[in-house]
Formats: structure tokens, sequence, C-alpha cells
């Protein structure tokens, strides 16, 4: 098989163009969805794939913004690409790497005139961080029919207050069109996307990029304490039903719950907390953690979800507090296609690295696509493991290299798969 | 010495009549300092002096509120009095029955026409409870000296932004009078002040009312955790700086640190936390928590914060986090007039209980006084050992006998000192 080139130099040009749009004092990016940077990056995007790319750009119902070349015999389409919203304060390298890879490698189709069996499409998906909508993975959501129109009728945003349906309207889709946005079952071939780690695992083995086999399950529940409310004073420390002490060694419980696997692929964390009346003198009468548990094993999920049920008899007894548990999302592990991944490791395998394929710890669209086609990712390692911030960073040889690798993929998997 | 008798009933009318003001749709009172129920009460306070004692009302710089009457020689005043202000959804005794039962010993004072050598003024103080200006026992703070002016002039409400300045203003105070205000050394022979106990230490010895021996010292830290913010699914459990876990086994050893003394007057809380960014699929990077150690030994207190020091070391090595601790507040223990102390031990004996004096856990108004005068306090059970709540409650015929107690023990001062 023929090599075909990408432009290492172009697409980090256009990596760091689009790094400007919601560019804050901080160095940081602040692009959420619905954001005037938002509306500004798609906006870029539209332009670059129409004037540089010559295409047409459809805009979905969700906003999903897609591009197209066709091939030259009767299959169903390729597709690559990620998201170009951000975290906030975010890096430059989280869904907008993989949105200006797909580019190139369109553009690299288009300019060596390379021979394509299957139509090529190119998305950049709507809303796939966390956002003020509660929503994320947002536009592949809905196009693989995770979410219906009836989901997002009533979600808002809770700073703004604006309805979702307005806010996606501004960016260009309709709910009117949501329906139709959803992909029919057996409708594509495959899809691709590349993303930044976010973790260290890449690094720690010193790989520069790797295919991605399974992406996590998600589970999350709220644990509420109730204690008394009392005065700090006034109240004997044997008297008291303090949540919050409850609820710091349920945190503790829980890490230790976790840690027992010592799995890199089996995490704890107690991110949000909040307790009431949150007064320095008064002994806490509320307190609710939420807890995100991810692994690839339901069986291990299940091992901490219990573990924490074991926990909060002991604590209610030792301290006369009462627990609520709620779960909030059960997201099950899943799958990538076997047969991607395999490609994967063999294209990153020619480059003199030795192919691996790991777990990814965060969700992301990828898993959502497989819902409806096979799909697979490419991992370029995050130097020093960060992810979700403005320190974020991949290498440059490193971003051009899971390019090259990415187009190489397509190109068999246009040969390969009917 | 002639027994006069102080007239119950009326006392508890008036309790109930002033806890209509700021009762909220709950049976909680509301009635923070600046408060339109503030501003109520005060007036209604100013119009039953005027019109059922007969007095003249004057309002100080800092809008505490005073009447009084004269006696037969040549003395400095004796002081009785307490608070109208509340603690959000408090209850109907915390402050309100220590001014009306100074009210109804001024009233019975003159109706049964008890001669007195000493005049006899009673107070209602401003702002006692914490507040939104953060400023508790604002009203005897400053007529004892501990704020002045330049402390007050920036100080503004956090909630509306309303400067402390104004709102004294709008209560009849006026800053410029602050210094007027303020008592001069030995311009009083001494107060006495009652009040719920807010604890449950006499109602688990069986007793209906009790002297204090002293006000507890509060001592009062701010402790800062910082960690590193990083990805919940991405951020291996080995790799993590979690600063919530760090805080809650800090708040763990604080209370292990209070518990080992085994006694009622050493208590410790941590009843304020802040975590950030506290997102759910965040690892927390940084964590506050505000400790209130509470003790009538220093001792006690400094043994407790050596021990804070020595977790936050064991924890910056385990955990790979940082403390940073900043001392709010500290505030010593300050012994009551062992004279009136024992004149009150008699008083109550005298009623057929045995007499005790406990340590207030809580602050008072009469911790201030008692840097000008001599000071007394009668603490009167509370149900439950509820305090700053609106379930807080006290028996009517305790109300009615820590009046009674009061008065003998006025009569005793005026008798006794000179």
């Amino acid at each position: 098989m023929k090599e075909y080139q990408i432009n290492g130099k172009r697409l980090l040009k256009n990596l760091f163009t689009l790094a400007q749009f919601g560019r804050n004092e901080n160095g940081g990016i602040d692009r959420a969805l619905g954001s005037r940077a938002d509306y500004e990056a798609r906006e870029w995007i539209k332009h670059y794939w129409q004037e540089e790319l010559g295409r047409k750009v459809e805009v979905d119902g969700i906003a999903n913004l897609w591009a197209g070349i066709e091939g030259s015999e009767e299959k169903l389409p390729l597709v690559a690409g990620s998201h170009h919203d951000a975290v906030p304060d975010g890096g430059k390298y989280d869904g907008a790497m993989g949105v200006m890879i797909a580019t190139e490698m369109m553009q690299t189709i288009l300019e060596q005139k390379i021979p394509l069996r299957h139509p090529f499409r190119i998305v950049s998906f709507t809303g796939e961080e966390p956002n003020p909508f509660d929503l994320s993975t947002l536009g592949s959501k809905v196009i693989s029919g995770r979410l219906t129109k009836e989901d997002l009728e009533h979600c808002q945003n809770r700073l703004t207050g604006e309805s979702l349906q307005d806010a996606i309207e501004r960016l260009g889709g309709h709910f009117s069109r949501l329906e139709q946005a959803r992909i029919k079952p057996k409708s594509l071939t495959a899809f691709l996307e590349v993303h930044n780690e976010l973790g260290r695992y890449l690094e720690s083995r010193e790989k520069t990029v790797s295919g991605v086999r399974c992406i996590t399950g998600i589970y999350r529940e709220s644990i509420c304490v109730t204690g008394e409310a009392n005065h700090a004073g006034t109240t004997m420390m044997q008297d008291r039903k303090d949540a919050f002490l409850a609820l710091g060694e349920m945190a503790d419980a829980i890490e230790k719950a976790a840690k027992q696997f010592n799995d890199p692929n089996v995490v704890a964390t107690m991110g949000y907390v909040k307790i009431s009346p949150n007064e320095a003198n008064i002994v806490p009468g509320k307190a609710e953690g939420i807890v995100d548990i991810r692994t690839c094993e339901e069986a291990k999920t299940q091992k901490i979800v219990e573990e924490i049920a074991k926990a909060a008899e002991v604590i209610e007894k030792e301290r006369g507090v009462t627990f609520t548990r709620r779960t909030l999302l059960n997201q099950p592990a899943r799958e990538l296609d076997s047969e991607i991944a395999a490609i994967v490791k063999e294209e990153i395998e020619k480059t003199g690295e030795t192919g691996i394929d790991i777990v990814s710890m965060a969700g992301h669209d990828a898993a959502n696509m497989q819902l409806v086609t096979r799909s697979g990712m490419i991992f370029v390692q995050s130097v020093g493991g960060k992810g979700h911030c403005r320190q974020e960073y991949s290498k440059d040889e490193d971003v051009v290299k899971a390019c090259q690798i990415a187009l190489n993929v397509l190109l068999r998997l246009d040969k390969e798969l009917d």
C-alpha cells in the first residue's frame, strides 16, 4: 500500500488557531457548549471546511458539524472526528486535536487525490464536556439515540437559565431536526476518534500513542448523611451526630475500597461535597457527597458499592446518623471494536513503537458511536498526565504521528471493511 | 429581707409577644442584626419600656437600648439584660428571655416600689448572634472597648452589601456616638444576664437553673489543604493528591484530640467546609475547613492545636498535599465574678434545688461586660439541650423561677455591693 504523508505543520497551525477561540487571560480555554467561543470556533471550522476543503458543511439537529467526500464504490461512510468544546479553563488538545486531525486527514486525501472506496465524513460533535446544561457527550448521545427530544426539551443552562433548545438554535441546530439527526442502524462502516489520553498511563510506560480497547463504565451516586445540627459549643462531643465527620469516614472507606484492587483501571472519587448549615459554630447537620466510580468490570464496581453499603451501616451505628443513597448514573463500560483496535495496534507497530491498547478512564463520543457502528480510538500521550486543565499538553511530534497513524488506519479500514 | 414576687404570667406573655417579630413559616424566628424584624422588635421593646415602665429609652452609638431608674444613694448602677436578635430560624428564648426578665425585674421594682440603693439599668444589646456582618456580641464588644470605630468603619453585610454604619443608623445608633457609648472604667457596680443554657448539661443533671462560673475560650482556625485537581477517571489512585480526603482525615484527628479529655467543657468542631473545584468528576484540588475549639483551659486548647500540627505533618507525607493554617480567633476563656456566682448559688439553693455553677460553652455579652464590671449569669435549662434552632425550649416554670432568682440576686447585690 502506497504511503501518503499528512502535513504536520499545517495540522499544528490549525490546532493552534482553533485554540485562540475562548482563550482566557490565564492562557486556558473557556469554550463551553453554547458560549460565544463555541459559536466562534464553529464558524471558523465551518469556514475552513468550506474554503480550504471545498466541502459543503451540514449542521444536524443537535448542531454537530459534518462534511464529507464521496467514495468510488456504493459503501457506507467511514467517519472520523471528535469535539471542539472545552472544559472551563481547559487546554488546546482535548477534542480540538481530534477534530483538526480528521480535518487534516480529509485535506490530505483531497490534495493527494487518495482513492477511497467508502465515502468519508468528518464530524465535530456538540457539547462533549460537562457543561452548565449538565449533559456531556451531548452530540453523540443524540445521534446514537441515547437522548431524545423528550429528554432535552426542558433542559436549561443552570447559570443563565437559557433553554438548551435556544442554545442549539443559536448554534445552527434545531430540535425539529433531532430525530433526523439520529444515525440509522447499519448506515455507517466505522468511526475513528483521536484524543489525548488525559491520564499518565502512556507516559508512565513511555508510549507516545496507543489504541483503546474499552471505555470505562461510570457509576455515580449521591450519598446524603442526616445527623443533627447543633451548637458547636454547647453540644458535648458524645452527644453529637456530626454529618460531616460521618461523610469523611465514608470518603475514606470508598478510597480503601477502590485501592484494594491495585488496578489502574479502578478509581473512585468524592469530588463534590456540600455540608449544611456550613457555619463555623454549628455542628454539621447534613452532608452530601457525590461518589464517582469507574471500572471496566461491573463486578468491581459492585464490590465497591457493597463496601459503601457496609460502611454506611457501621457509621450509622457509631454516630447515630442516617445515610440516604441515590444512584445518579450507571453507565456500563463499553468495549470498542476489536478489529479496529487490532489495525490501530499494527499501524502503531509499523512506526517502530510497541503497540498497546488501553482502557480509557474518561468518557468519549466514541463510546456512544460504538452503539451505532464499529468504533475505535487512538490516544496520544498527555505530558505529565494532565487533562481537563489549561496545562494539558501533547508533544508536537506525537500529534503529527497520531494523525499519520489515523490516516493509515483509515486507509486500511477503507480497504479491509465492507 | 422581704420577698418580692415577680409576675410570671406577664413575663411569659411579654416573652411570647416579642417572639412574634421575625416569626417565619416554620415557626422559627429570623431576626438578624439590621433586619426588618430587628427594627420592629426594638420598636416594641422601646414602646414597652416607655409606656409600661414609664422610662425614657436611650439608644447608644451602637444602637444598644437602655432604660433606668435612680437609686436612693450615690452609687454606680447595677445592670441587667441580654440581647433581642436571633440566629436564622432561631427560637424564642435565646437573648429575648434575658431582655424580658430584666424588663420584668424593673417592672416589679417599680410596681412594688422596692427600695434600691443603686441605680438600676436594663439593656438590650445589638447584634449578639453571628450575623451577615460577621460580628457577634457586637453591642457589648463596642461598649466594653473590644471593638472601636476603626474596626467597624469598613464592615458590611455580606449578603446585601449594606455598610454596618448605615444599618446601625437605621436602628437608631450613630457611629459619631460610638466613643461615647463606651463604658468608662469603674462606672458600673455589676452586670447580670439570664440566658438559656443552649446545651444539655443542666438537663442531664436534672437542674432547672444554674450559675455560670466561666465563659469558654474560643479558638478558631482556617485549615487549607492544597492538593492537585485532576480528572476523576484518568488519575490513578496512587497518583492522587486529594485535598478533600486529607481534610477528612484532619477532621477525624481533631475529633479524637477533643475526645481524649473526656471533658464536657472541651469541644472541637469542623462546621465549615469548602472544596474546589467541587465537581463530581474532578479530584478535589483544594479544601478548606474551619475548626472551632472551645475550652476553659488554655492548655487544653493548646494540646488540640498541637495535635492538629502533628496530624498535618503526617497527612502531608502520606498524601503529598500541603496544609496552610491561619488563626481566625483566639478569645481566652473568661472567669465571671466569683462573688456574684456565690450569691446566685445561694439564691438557687433557697428554692430547694442544689446550686451549681457551670461553664458556658457559648459566648455571651456577659463575657464582654466582665471586662468593665463584675458580671454574673444565670442559666435556664434548655429542654433536650436544643440551642440556636427553632426547637429551643425552656419550661414556663423554669423561666419564671429564673426571673425570681434574678430579682433576688439583684436585691442582694444592691444590698451587699458598694
